[in-house]
């Protein structure tokens, strides 16, 4: 069984450190859950949602699959059925819980789950500690790894949205308090034309969907040196955007009807605050906007006299840039204003994901993993559109300039906001 | 404030034993939730169904609004969110949450409502020492503790089919063996035509629904000695019922078409076993059917040659029998077959409650309640048929001759199910 | 074969006049049709209605398979596919067409149903020469032409929602100016409890569901005087009748709030006009007020303090009146103001049908038509409510004092009003 | 008012045959609806589809309101609510009536739609006359003619599924009967990397989303030497093609599973014949797979270890090509299999519309029309699919290598199929 994609070498995986480092990223996930009771755990707010039950349960099951069960001698899973419970889409392992009935399982319980994650752990030490050297391995345990924090986040966004439909409105956290920061007037970089690479390049771990890298031939362009703040995004709703069918994409008209949006998302009626996961707070108008759909970024380019960046042009200006910001370690769970002390463009990586104007589609000659895993990215390939950078709900080292997050453009229960792009 | 309906005596409540009795009451729902883990009591299956979490939350609220409220001086609700989080369909009290999304709500959690239960017990003890022999607290008293107790039938329905949805299949207790039974012929009792009355009489706790008593004429016609058997259903089913579109009211065949319905809720696709809330049973030939839905009932009886009781004809029959049977007090949550021993008709009282071809309308000269409880059964005489006898999951105090249930003639997850008539 | 119902007498078909009577039926239908176009017979402005051109097409399908082909020797039936795409609703039959896309069959296009008409006429022609007289096509034939009169007045309520539908308002027919009418004082009519006989009696034609005839006990009541106009109606609505849900059934205020009902169908926005056949029309303050859903009634009366009648209630007062009123025959196909020279009850024929608050069930002993026509009637005695009385839609003869009509609680483009009840 | 596109140059109108042409692409319209009956131009078989009675007024008022209203002096227009009824989707016009409710619209009738049409031409020619040297009047009636075409195939397409929907299986019109073709081995036809442009150019007309010219960086691949054919899709039928979730993208495969695809649209259910404009006919196993969805196409050519092209594949091998093949023009209305007497790759042009893997998106500094017609392509830029060569219903003058259209990855009522590519 080859698995890793034809045209990707191995990446290395640390293998002296090996076990330390899989139960770090293992036990992020644990620590996300600390405040969370078996209920908060157990409940689905949405068919795209999930229990925060289900995203642990699933991402063991993911070492399960697809490392104990085929590569450690006698494994026997933990219980045959959650082979059925807690497959998410891949059907060529076979049948699958519905994923809009996830939030029908109170069993098993938040207990039981927590024994499954222990005995995936246990085995999964026994693994690495004996085989955990060989290319394979390492390479499918880091792509569990980079799985597991894929989930945190969802794990968290998922939280938030059961939480803003909770009449009494909890909070997952107490969170820092916020910094106040101040208005940065809004410049365009310029880009100059050029063929040029994108795509993951080196050997370290990067999903197939990055690869491979490959020319794109890029037009003469400008990238926005901020995101759009809430107080760009409030203009534009006071501006009458959000009943202006011009600015809109055909389907994201019919979104605006069909849901009644008139703001973003959690942000409450009268636009003075917005619900967090520390629970409401007020809105800060130098903070990038959140909670967007790509119809409502895409509306508000259009408004803004400008456009979204393609995923090439935001690729290759972030390509050269230290990947720091706002993310999940900071403990901050929020985005927050840019400061001006760094260097434009400021907030490539972290604090929200970008919106951008590109469908996600396959790179030329992309191949998915072979087998099972070429599930795992490849089928998503239509009707979504890119997402770059990375959030205030991302784990630091999840992401990368190459990093292709995507959405469908009516969601926005991620952490996702904008920056304005415009033609030469 | 007169809260009784005007044709209505006040009923009598034991004024000695009074705390006694509303907390034995009281304990009787939190002792059904004894086996089930906090995510159990979170989820919700269906729209029609509640979370156990909500229902004995919801059971609290009725004693907090109707009782602690207006009648003990200086009372302070628990929280005052929960009189939105809690009402169940009372529009006259104010809003209220969405009733679809009663499964969204992991606070407050488990622990919470405990303690909110307790609060209202303890409250609702001073009150009841203090002024308890007061008339329109008794009844209000009695009111709510009848009210529990259908809250009480409907939390059991609940968790079946939750657990049902989950492919663990959890059992929510053991439960005693089955006791084995035989076939008892079908013999049908003639009864003559005659004016009779029906509804509540005496001064007696019962439910605006069952007033006023009133005289109806009846037609000579005969009920069945015995319920319908799973063996007789079998023969249905084997005969096609389930494909011959003239035997069902059209409404029933449409419902049977988008169902997909081939057999009664809850039996395994191989019709040998049946999920019960003790798991998955074999199948009791001669007990009696179950989970079915007024239009299987009703195309049953047409296939039978035969058709369904009024209510008239039921409550003129079960008039002068003792009230006794498989209620939840036997602890067998089943409906068991028929002892030949006792003395036909057989099981009128306990074991499934019984369709009639009765819709759910009011009795002539009917008054509900006055005030916010006048929503609490007239509101629904529309669309929905009598059922009557109670079933292995209610209390067996808590019916009479009189008790009018009512379910749509879709619904099927309540313990229902029938005896045939025939004209004379 | 036997078709008619056990329990009743074949009813006395004119046998001299036997053709002539049948063609004078079929004609109404043709001129109904008169002022239509191809394309205003061919659309289908909801699931419940159905094109103009499919009512002509299954009135003459009714004859052609339950007299043609089993009576007439050597029939050939028009075109053997008519079986399937103009059954209504047989099933005993075989397949049909599905009723929410009869709107999507151009072909056969009007004239070809206008020549399946003809073709069916004189075959019944022959027919009704040749056998007129058995007792059985008698009964068949009138069946067929009392089955003709119900889709005449479906017709005229399908072109009316159709025409609404449309921005350009069209009018079916240049209709007689309204007679101008004034306010009659609104009293109740006492009328002692008895045990008195309801359903159809004597040997003339009648439907099944009408039958048998038999005693029901009334308690002591009253009935109006008149029916409840559209100025009554306007004071509901300004006293908040539509956004008071104590007034409403629950199933009624879930309409309410779905449907988005705040007036009768075919007010206009500012309540001073109404759709009519004849296009929009100021609208008459003493004119009973027409179009109105069981739901609605049911809300109207209990804001008045009063109630619906029941059909037993209904039928006794009304059963001993002569059958005049406002019938299609008139040719006014409105509802007009009650005239004072009448004497009380007014208008219990014609006009509008009225609600009643029973439930459409089978009488005791009732026994649906043998064969398929048992489909006619009796398989949508479920989850609708009973009309009495004719409207200005209905032929007169077709009507009497037993007469059941009977649509869903939620329905109301069937010229539909009320007149309310009292208990004693 | 300036109309056209800034980057575009005003494309040269044939002045001294103005008038004629303009009535040559009108009469084409007049002359696909000869042999349909009033009812079939009326009805709409789904919300995608319009009827042709509409699509014949709706591109008459594009004339009215985009030329003469704005251009003739004293104009008047036909009937101002037209304005209303036929406006498609140009929400800065105004109003307009839902798209799915076009299928209601029984007036104004077909006759009243030719005096429409009748009157917009004779208008258009005065104007025609008067002005259409002006670049600017020039510009828009192209536009207005392309735009008339666009609604020929439309109307095809739409008569095409209306009639499929019909049990009487109604046939447009007598085809010429099909040539005999034979198999052609499939080839592929290496493609070099390369810079190349993309785009419009010159100054003939083209739609706004053709434009800009640009360079696009195109990797090594290769094309199919011709279309897909039904003998192979069948055998991916054969192979299992629509129950292997592995072979299609995951909406691809909700789709199906929801649809109940197994075959594509217009094949009978043994899959050896096909509902044509010209009525059931057998299936030519060398003729071009049609009316397959771009999610069919994408399993299709995964399965067969292909993908399908990008646009810009598409159109640099297509760029040099003469523009000849199967078109409306040839009146076949149905895709012929290849001739092997042409020069590969056969069939670039007509047919059917070839799906690429391209997102419908802005071309690199793509600016839509000023105005209104800024509305006409660009808002449909999310969710789309590029197809590309046009099909045995479009226009021969209507395509051009750069020619994109688009519909939605589960649509599949258009004429549309596929060829294959590969990476190098």
């Amino acid at each position: 069984m080859n698995i890793a994609p034809r045209t990707q070498p191995m990446p290395v995986f640390d293998c002296t450190q090996r076990v330390l480092r899989y139960q770090q990223v293992r036990d992020v996930t644990t620590g996300l859950c600390h405040s969370l009771t078996p209920e908060d755990m157990a409940l689905q707010s949405m068919p795209d949602a999930s229990p925060a039950k289900w995203h642990s349960a699933h991402s063991s099951w993911f070492f399960e699959h697809f490392l104990l069960a085929p590569y450690l001698k006698d494994y026997r899973p933990f219980d045959p059925q959650f082979n059925y419970l807690f497959n998410s889409y891949y059907y060529t392992v076979g049948g699958m819980h519905p994923r809009s009935e996830r939030g029908l399982l109170s069993r098993p319980d938040v207990a039981e789950v927590a024994h499954y994650r222990a005995h995936v752990d246990e085995h999964m030490h026994k693994l690495l500690d004996a085989r955990g050297r060989e290319p394979e391995l390492a390479y499918l345990t880091t792509l569990g790894l980079n799985h597991e924090q894929q989930h945190q986040e969802l794990l968290l966004m998922d939280i938030k949205h059961l939480f803003a439909r909770n009449p009494l409105q909890p909070r997952w956290r107490a969170l820092p308090a916020p910094v106040s920061t101040s208005a940065l007037p809004l410049k365009f970089i310029p880009c100059p034309e050029g063929l040029l690479p994108i795509g993951h390049a080196g050997s370290d771990f990067a999903f197939d969907n990055e690869t491979p890298r490959h020319r794109v031939f890029i037009q003469a362009h400008a990238l926005a040196n901020r995101l759009t703040t809430n107080n760009d995004y409030l203009e534009f709703i006071r501006a009458g955007g959000y009943s202006a069918p011009a600015l809109w994409l055909s389907d994201g008209w019919a979104s605006v009807q069909r849901e009644g949006w008139n703001r973003p998302l959690y942000w409450n009626q009268d636009m003075t605050a917005e619900f967090t996961l520390g629970g409401e707070r007020e809105l800060d108008s130098h903070a990038p906007v959140c909670h967007v759909s790509y119809y409502e970024a895409d509306a508000f380019a259009r408004w803004a006299g400008a456009r979204l960046p393609t995923e090439a042009e935001w690729e290759t200006l972030a390509a050269d840039r230290a990947i720091e910001g706002n993310f999940m370690e900071q403990g901050r769970f929020h985005p927050l204003g840019a400061s001006a002390v760094a260097e434009p463009p400021y907030q490539m990586y972290g604090d929200v994901w970008e919106w951008t104007m590109s469908p996600y589609t396959p790179y030329p000659g992309f191949k998915p993993l072979a087998g099972t895993l070429g599930e795992y990215n490849g089928k998503f390939m239509a009707n979504q559109m890119v997402l770059r950078g990375g959030s205030c709900a991302t784990p630091r080292e999840h992401v990368r300039a190459s990093y292709r997050n995507f959405f469908y453009p009516q969601q926005r229960w991620q952490f996702s906001g904008l920056r304005l792009a415009q033609d030469a």
